[in-house]
C-alpha cells in the first residue's frame, strides 16, 4: 500500500460481557493506539453479542468498507466461543481443526491435557493463518482482512506485536495535544475559526477535571508534522491574546 | 410496554477521541448497566465519529430497530460537537434555541457569562425534550425513542436518575454469577449441555486472573429467577462431581 493511502480499519467486540456491562472493553483503546502507530485509523467500532447470524452480517459488512477488520473475543474453548465458526461461515469457507494450531497446543498442554474443551479453540476456517499467542498458547488467527483475537486484554495486547508485520499501514498519525486551564466556552469560537482555516486537520476539544480544577484539551491530529505545527501556532495565538494558561503540551 | 415485551436498545458514542484510543469508553458499561435494572437490554453499541453523515445514518439505523437509542458526546460548545444539529437532520426537525434550554442556562451562568459559546448548547431540534444536568447546567435532550447525553462520564451518570420515569421497560434482568477455581477448557463440555439443557437462559464462560490465580466466571442471565435457579443449580451439580472448588456466588 502506498505511505500515502489512507488506511482505515474497524473493530468488532464480540461478547454479550461487553453488552451487558459487567465487562468494561478496553480492547478498543488499545488496538486504536497500536494501529495508529502504524499508520492505520480505526474509523467505527462495534460491539455485538455472541450470535452467530450477526456475527456473520457485521463482519462481511465491515470487511468490504475498511482495509483492515479486528475482532476481539469468542475464540475460547466454551459453548459461547462461536468466532471461528462464524467467520469461516463469513467467508464460505470450511470449519475444520487447523493442523499447525494443533501441533502447538498439543505441545504447550502436558501429555493428556489436550482434552476435548481445548481442542474447541484449533477449529478455525480452512488455511487461516495463525496469530502467535506467547501469553496461554491458544492462538487467533486471519483471514484475508479480518484478524481474530482473544477478548482477555492482556492476552490480546502480547499477541499484537508478532501481527506487527502484517500490517500494511499509511503514514503514522501524529497527535498534538494543548492542555489549557480554561472552560470549552471560553475558546469555542476562535477554535472554530482555527478548525475552518485547517480543514485537514482534526481537531478535538475535550475538558477535562483534574485535581480538582477544570481544563481543556486541545487534540490536533493529522498526519502530517507541518500542519500540525501550523495549526498549534494558531491556537497557541489566540490562547495567549486571551491569557489562557497552558498547563502543558504533549 | 407490557412488562413481558423484550425491550432492546443501542449505544451510539459520537467521538473521534474513543477511536484514536486516547479516551477509554466508560460509558457503555455506565448506561447498560442501569438498562438493565430497568429491564432493557443493549443489543448493540456503536463508535462513530463527529462526522455529520455518519451520525445521521447510523442514528436513522440504528432508531428503527431498537426501542431505545442513547447517544453519548457531541453536546458541548465546540465545533466539533455537532451531535444536535445531526439529530434534527436525521428527524427532518428545525434546529433552533430551545427557550427552555435557553432560560436554564441564563440563570445557570453569572451576568454576562452566557456567551455565544455557551448559547451554541442549547441549539437543539424543535420540540426536544429536555434532560436534566444537575452537575454542569447544559441539558441533554430527547426526540422520540432518541436520548441524547454528553459524554463526559460523571456528567453522564448524573443525568441518568431523572430519566428513569421516561424508561419503560420489560421484566429486569437477573445477573447470576458463580465464579470457580478451574480453567474454561475443563468445564467446557458440561457447560454446553446445560446451555443446551438452557436454550432460553444465556450462559456466559469467563476467564479472570486475580491475584495471580486462574478462575472462570459463569455469568447467567435471565429475566426469570426460578430459569436461572434451575440453571445454577445444573452448573454446582457437575461443578461437585469435577471437585471444582467455587470461589464465591454472587
Amino acid at each position: 500500500m502506498n505511505k500515502n493511502t489512507k488506511v482505515n480499519a474497524a473493530i468488532l467486540i464480540i461478547g454479550n460481557e461487553i453488552l451487558s456491562g459487567r465487562t468494561q472493553d478496553t480492547n478498543t483503546s488499545t488496538i486504536a493506539l497500536w494501529l495508529n502507530s502504524l499508520g492505520v485509523k480505526v474509523q467505527e467500532v462495534r460491539v455485538i453479542p455472541d450470535i452467530e447470524n450477526i456475527i456473520i452480517s457485521n463482519v462481511n459488512e465491515l470487511r468490504k468498507r475498511n482495509n483492515y477488520v479486528f475482532t476481539t473475543g469468542g475464540i475460547g474453548p466454551t459453548h459461547d466461543d462461536i468466532t471461528a465458526g462464524s467467520i469461516s461461515k463469513a467467508f464460505g469457507i470450511k470449519y475444520e481443526i487447523h493442523k499447525e494450531g494443533f501441533k502447538i497446543l498439543e505441545a504447550y498442554y502436558k501429555k493428556g491435557e489436550f482434552n476435548e474443551g481445548r481442542q474447541r479453540m484449533v477449529w478455525m476456517p480452512e488455511n487461516a493463518k495463525l496469530i502467535l499467542n506467547p501469553t496461554s498458547g491458544a492462538p487467533g488467527f486471519n483471514v484475508e482482512n479480518v484478524f481474530c483475537l482473544p477478548g482477555v486484554p492482556s492476552i490480546l495486547k502480547s499477541m499484537l506485536g508478532g501481527l506487527k508485520n502484517q500490517i500494511v499501514g499509511g503514514k503514522p498519525i501524529i497527535s498534538h495535544t494543548i492542555n489549557l486551564r480554561t472552560v470549552e466556552s471560553e475558546i469555542s469560537k476562535s477554535l472554530t475559526f482555527v478548525q475552518d482555516k485547517n480543514k485537514d486537520v482534526e481537531i478535538g476539544s475535550y475538558p477535562f477535571f483534574q485535581a480538582g480544577k477544570l481544563g481543556v484539551s486541545i487534540v490536533i491530529r493529522s498526519d502530517d508534522q507541518s500542519k500540525i505545527d501550523v495549526c498549534s501556532a494558531q491556537v497557541l495565538e489566540f490562547i495567549n491574546k486571551k491569557k489562557i494558561e497552558v498547563v502543558n503540551k504533549n
